[in-house]
């Protein structure tokens, strides 16, 4: 295969961690080489999600040396690989693909990450799906997997609008789950019953604690996933029954997790904390793979994510300040090709 | 065996959950009667512990119906039993014993209570180690049990100066489990230094935080005890390594467990509780006495407690307010009987 790939590519890239908009500047930069392992996307789509806006204040996980272009996740096509059996088996196939945890992201038209970063996309599968692959349906799956394996009759979850939480909702429902979901506005309550939500609780409600706690003994939902943290984190631990987990996967409030020592004490109650990337590091490439096509087979449904605004990467400046006035409508996409014939 | 039991007996009691000794009164009351698989004790000594104090406040997980005579602890003689082998078996013994969770505590002349909640003491222990026998040695074990348990190399805990953190210092040098001990003042560290502490961190100083990261790390402390609450907790669960587990235990504070979510995230750590009496509810009755017979073996030395100050129950009052002001010189009894010829 013959794919012929330019010495220089365009990026968006950060000068700083201050997290505003301003500081992304569109730039040329050399395209990476990839080592052995490793492998160079032409990237395809891109989107923006919660972890990238963390990422952006300096608030993510991981730090990476400046200036760096931002990005986890996207889709694309494996143009070149630096040895290995897995990267020489991916080059010429279309991939959803995650980034490295030291240098550039998937803000860019190529992305040098490792063959094991890589899923291979169905053909199925359109590139705009496949750009949203790893960060939420996988990490719902994954959350959906630890409540099986917990035990628990059921489960509670805080952002229960954002984009993973209505993942969370659909994968619920076709598992026969109950789940108790936790949002903070009455519009984005009806839009989870309108999606087969039963059980939907108002954070603002006066009355929401005491709502919270007896839906959680009623259903005895002993597990839950927290994304908002801050006070939240200790209102929901309160609320769930004696011996409890809470999964803290987010921290959409920017604050710290403030917990009742007397939940912990007692109550035998834990808080724990969910990262896609140790989750998938505790598993082989065999099962990730198996897992990757999992997924792919019910991204057309339940793990379906709906794309409010496409913005072409020279406008990725544009594309955060849009996501972050509106995101609970649906994802904003970098479109790294705007004459794509895949769209 | 003929044991004479009056009609009605002493007992200090509180009227309200509002912590101040002015609540306590001393009055005379009927004496209890023990029903199938209960005891009778006739009380001789009940220390005054860190969990009274939060009981007196209602912070205690367990909050009684009132008027209620604290105390969770003591030693004395069971003078009768409501039926059970158990029951049987024990009467006529000296005893440890913990309160039940509804009805009268240990601050009164006879406790009624839970055959289980008895461990039949030797003949080498006085009444005045063995009221202190339960919380803090059989906690003490735990916490080291746990800690062993746990494969980590090293522990770390806060309120390392008080009676429970100085068991848990000489349990860690007899089994030689290295151990950073947080302390608040410097006469504590150097308490804890003339007990044979090699690492003692005063959470005063400024450079805590980068010392106690440190020491994490050269002895890779990844299972800590926290009593503290508050900004401690996520200071401790912050400095400790990747996949750490911190068991709070304590809230000396009296405020929340406040933790940076992304310790939880990207670092795999955990936040738990420990109460005494789930892990030792998690215990068969043999296994139970097993362990009492072994920390009673240990109380003579390494699980020693020392006692500052005596008081008799008729001065409830003025024991409590003396422990409030002298939390870390020893621990304050109350003694039933003023004649008691067991010291």
């Amino acid at each position: 295969m013959n794919l012929s790939i330019p010495s220089t590519m365009r990026a968006a890239q950060i000068l700083n961690y201050d997290g505003s908009p301003d500081s992304i500047q569109v730039v040329e930069k050399s395209v990476p080489q990839p080592g052995p392992n490793q492998v160079l996307v032409q990237m395809a789509r891109v989107p923006i999600n919660p972890s990238d806006l963390m990422f952006l204040k300096g608030l993510y996980g991981v730090k990476k040396e400046l200036p760096v272009a931002p990005g986890w996740e996207g889709s694309g096509r494996v143009v070149a690989s630096g040895g290995g059996w897995m990267g020489k088996f991916l080059v010429g196939k279309r991939v959803a693909c995650a980034a490295r945890t030291t240098g550039d992201g998937t803000w860019a038209e190529y992305l040098m990450t490792d063959a094991t970063r890589c899923v291979p996309l169905s053909n199925a599968l359109n590139d705009e799906q496949g750009a949203m692959l790893i960060v939420n349906p996988l990490t719902a799956w994954a959350l959906m997997d630890i409540a099986a394996r917990s035990g628990s009759p059921a489960f509670v979850q805080t952002a229960a609008a954002s984009a993973l939480g209505r993942m969370i909702l659909r994968l619920s429902l076709k598992r026969g789950v109950p789940g108790i979901h936790v949002v903070r506005r009455d519009e984005q309550a009806a839009l989870l019953k309108s999606l087969g939500a039963t059980h939907v609780l108002n954070s603002a409600d006066p009355d929401f604690d005491q709502q919270l706690r007896a839906l959680c003994s009623q259903l005895n939902a002993k597990i839950g996933f927290e994304a908002v943290a801050g006070e939240m984190t200790g209102r929901v631990l309160n609320a769930m029954p004696a011996g409890s987990r809470l999964l803290v996967y987010g921290a959409l409030s920017e604050s710290g997790c403030l917990t009742d020592p007397r939940d912990l004490i007692f109550e035998g109650k834990r808080l724990e904390g969910f990262f896609l990337a140790s989750w998938l590091g505790r598993r082989s490439i065999l099962q990730q793979l198996r897992l990757g096509r999992q997924v792919q087979s019910m991204l057309g449904e339940d793990l379906k994510s709906d794309v409010q605004a496409r913005f072409p990467l020279t406008q990725a400046r544009e594309a955060l300040i849009h996501y972050q006035n509106h995101m609970t409508d649906g994802k904003v996409l970098l479109m790294m090709d705007e004459t794509s014939q895949n769209p």
